[in-house]
This record gives structure tokens, sequence and C-alpha cells, in this order.
């Protein structure tokens, strides 16, 4: 099964990669992008017998390794 | 509204950073995670009428700014 995590700066932290893109955007004339936010997406191929068991693999891959848990939160999809 | 963009490495490009991180996974005994691909993930905050405009002005920000159309493919889902 698939497992897509999303990784966030959490909102508190400023992002300056996301600024500047929305800065870039501004300069091509797309005055209606309000904010922009960047972050990391994994897609992790998990052999496991269940839904459950790959979201809870996934999220120990996550604290882990994919996500620094201080200034970045993440999200899990399984498909 | 929102729109989220996923950019990922197309399947015939090698993805060194997704292969160290299933490597570092497997280094950690997580040898369920068969495959990982890396990619990045854009949250725009677009101020469109319409969902339809909301996709096209993500679209566009994809085509000419977020990912490289020789090498990545990107997604949008619209919430």
């Amino acid at each position: 099964m698939r497992a897509r995590v999303f990784v966030t700066l959490k909102p508190s932290v400023f992002d300056p990669q996301g600024t500047t893109v929305a800065e870039a955007l501004h300069a091509l004339g797309y005055a209606a992008v309000k904010d922009v936010r960047q972050g990391k997406y994994f897609e992790l191929e998990i052999d496991a017998g269940s839904e459950d068991e790959v979201r809870r693999l996934a999220a120990e891959a996550a604290d882990k390794l994919l996500a620094n848990p201080v200034i970045e939160s993440y999200r899990i999809e399984v498909s």
C-alpha cells in the first residue's frame, strides 16, 4: 500500500521558502495568490497487512526521520 | 481557497533523495518500506471566485514556477 506523508513547517514557524515563492508569483502577475507554504512530500510504498499497520509505520518513519517535530508537523494519507 | 500542489519527479527520473530515505529507513529496521519517492509540497492560499479558477491559477503557477516540466510532474487538489 502507499502512504503519502506531507511535512510542513508549523504555522508559528517562519517559512522563507514559501515567502520567496509568493513574491515570485506576485512578480509574475499572480496577485490572487495570498500566501504560500512550502513543505516536503513523501510517497512510501509499504508492504504491510492492513491500512492501520501502514499508517502506523508511516507515522513512525515521519517521527524518526522525515519530520523534525520541533518545527514541523506532518499529515499522512493511506491509499 | 486553498490549492495543494504536489510536485514529484517523473517515474523515469532517478530519485536519489528518495533512495537515501529508503536506505535510512531500512537501517532503522523498517524493511516493510519498499520504496520512497520524495517531492515538494506547496499550499497556495488563492483569492479567486470559483474552484475552477483556483485550480487554473495553481496549474499556471506550477507550470511556470513550482515544477520543472522536463523532469517533474505535479498534481493539484483544491479545498
